[in-house]
């Protein structure tokens, strides 16, 4: 006898990335398939003193059920930080979460009932995809240019479906490594005051991940208090403590903590408390510059062997920070499924496009990640994956 | 201009005994409001060394992203301690949550759509209260008795509606501090087994808290594959680390694991490493039993002051584990509400019995919680609460 599921959870899409890691686990495979932090950046010893001073002072507490909205301790070292890139964030509108992950839960659970309109860029986030269809939006996209979003989709869409969400990430966005320009955001900023129906959802892993070029202020900058912020300490820091954040106007703050409640109560006491004695003792500055100064060398190794060795016809974004690169190939020569399966054969892999995709298409497009191999890996790896693209594209 | 909310969220009730924390954070007040494990009992030196070994040996990655599925060793961990209650678990069938509290919230999202009828005990647990809320379902409920749920109750609603779930938490129940008879378990799992569209869930989160009588058997044992338990280190190690887990056939664990996915990704690496390395170091059982020494005293010291002090026509529960009791005033005196702020003014706090009450009623009830006061604070706390409860009364 079979089992009553939901609607929601059938028509959830499983994660391809997930899959395909288990492929990738041969460590004979150069992997650009990942979206993890490069371990080897990890602030191992400088945590190990954080957790042994957090379990001799504050073990009690730091063990304990806490309040929903989190550490006020690491609340307020993420609105100070806020402040020193122009953004005045006050404490209370901080939500510590369980990773920015669960923001798109929450999130979901506030906005979007049974088919309610919501905006993606296209491509866009697997995560975000699969968070959002537990409650059943309609999703429309638009495309995601050179220097951010196509303003023109865009205000088409914020003018007919009162769409309730718009959901990016404006910072070396996953898949495509891409970035909104100043113009762009100061475009979008003045339509979304346009429509200030729609919310605008900004998630940013990766933003201060910038190896070159100049920090831009966040759209939340330019959307008069109907926008919300999402962070996360997981490419930062480490992702094993699961922790992020979401800034928004306190009667979003109010809801989310409802929906937290409910979710999973708090999250772990102990890993803020350990965060936040590590924000105190180290310069966060400090161990950034160490992560972009690895993953500026490790993504101008990719763009080099891509320049060097990508067929004709072939292009591929050369992203300032974050963690991709996304590459497309001529349209209509099949899909990047049956370059996989090449690429596998000849020990390298990646992700195929189409995930990222809501309307079933993305087959020329693969994403590529950097930051979890040496230049000389990526660069044999992105040799084979080239001569692999010859052959498919023969 | 205010924002389009979706109707669950708003629909969604707050968690009222947070607030009350709020009223009780005064010291002179003696809180039996809370739910807290006594943190004097926090394992922290044991806490202190796993940490540093798993650091030390494994910090990469227990630091890194991992599977949603959990820790494999903690996954063997919990599957073994069912097989010593005579329970076969394949640990494929344990996956890892930030607490037990995010096993309602998935389940919810596997199970519930709109309108569907859920059985919840009356009174019942009010965070999963809260949880499913989000779901939009019908709950109906059944009695608790001293020795379990309503039988007739509980098959006229399993004949009748179809229900999709029958939430339950059968050992020392929050809030009650009730416990099924193991004749009851037989009789509850016989009529599972008569209408099997129907999943048990049996939460479990201080089933190892028992301070005197015989342990039973899971409800597992008598529903042949249909019932999912839940269980938490909340009660028996820490609840700072947020980490639960859910048994269930691997068709269900299958779409948790999608869920969860979308929810939070994966639950903290680190702590689950940590709490695996504390679980081989040291004897959770010598751990357990320091726990329900000390809670039995506290437990026996609220029953005798009760016994001593309780007005005539006062009921209560005599918990043989767990963290509550439960009290029943002669209906119709008013509310608890007028009770709680009496009490309030003579320093001392409960939880009051509505929010546990789906169904509006719950008005001459109230929870106790003795796990966290020593036996002359509890002696103390309780006399004065039935010196409010005379005033009350008359």
């Amino acid at each position: 006898m079979s089992f009553r599921f939901t609607n929601r959870i059938q028509n959830t899409p499983k994660s391809f990335i997930r899959e395909i890691l288990k492929v990738t686990q041969d460590p004979s495979i150069i992997s650009f398939a990942g979206g993890l932090p490069n371990p080897s950046l990890f602030p191992i010893e400088a945590l190990q003193e954080a957790a042994r001073e957090t379990l001799a002072t504050a073990g009690a507490r730091a063990l304990q059920y806490s309040t929903t909205e989190g550490h006020a301790e690491l609340r307020a070292w993420i609105a100070a930080r806020y402040e020193r890139r122009g953004i005045s964030v006050d404490p209370d509108q901080v939500l510590i979460t369980t990773g920015s992950q669960q923001c798109l839960d929450l999130l979901g659970k506030l906005f979007i009932e049974n088919g309610d309109e919501v905006i993606l860029e296209r491509p866009s986030y697997l995560g975000t995809i699969q968070a959002f269809t537990m409650f059943e939006p309609r999703f429309v996209t638009v495309d995601l240019e050179e220097d951010g979003p196509n303003l023109e989709q865009a205000e088409k869409l914020l003018a007919t479906g009162r769409p309730k969400l718009f959901y990016a990430v404006p910072n070396f966005q996953n898949p495509s490594g891409l970035t909104y320009s100043r113009a762009k955001r100061e475009a979008l900023g003045a339509l979304l005051r346009k429509y200030p129906e729609t919310i605008f959802i900004e998630d940013d892993p990766y933003g201060e991940l910038r190896f070159s070029g100049e920090h831009h202020k966040p759209l939340y900058a330019f959307t008069e208090g109907r926008s919300i912020m999402l962070g996360s300490f997981s490419k930062i820091t480490v992702p094993g403590f699961r922790l992020g954040w979401m800034v928004a106007p306190p009667e979003i703050i109010r809801l989310a903590v409802k929906a937290k409640q409910a979710a999973d109560l708090h999250s772990s006491t102990f890993n803020q408390f350990v965060i936040a004695e590590y924000l105190k003792r180290h310069s966060i500055d400090d161990h950034i510059a160490k992560i972009t100064d690895r993953y500026g060398a490790q993504a101008k190794a990719m763009v080099a062997a891509l320049e060097r060795e990508a067929p004709a016809g072939v292009s591929f974004t050369r992203p300032e920070g974050g963690m991709f690169s996304w590459v497309t190939l001529p349209a209509g020569k099949g899909s990047c499924m049956d370059l996989f399966n090449l690429a596998i054969e000849q020990k390298v892999a990646f992700v195929p496009g189409m995930p990222f995709y809501t309307d079933g298409t993305g087959q020329d497009t693969l994403r590529l990640n950097f930051s979890n191999a040496s230049e000389a890996t990526i660069d044999e790896g992105i040799t084979r994956l080239c001569r692999c693209m010859r052959d498919f594209l023969k």
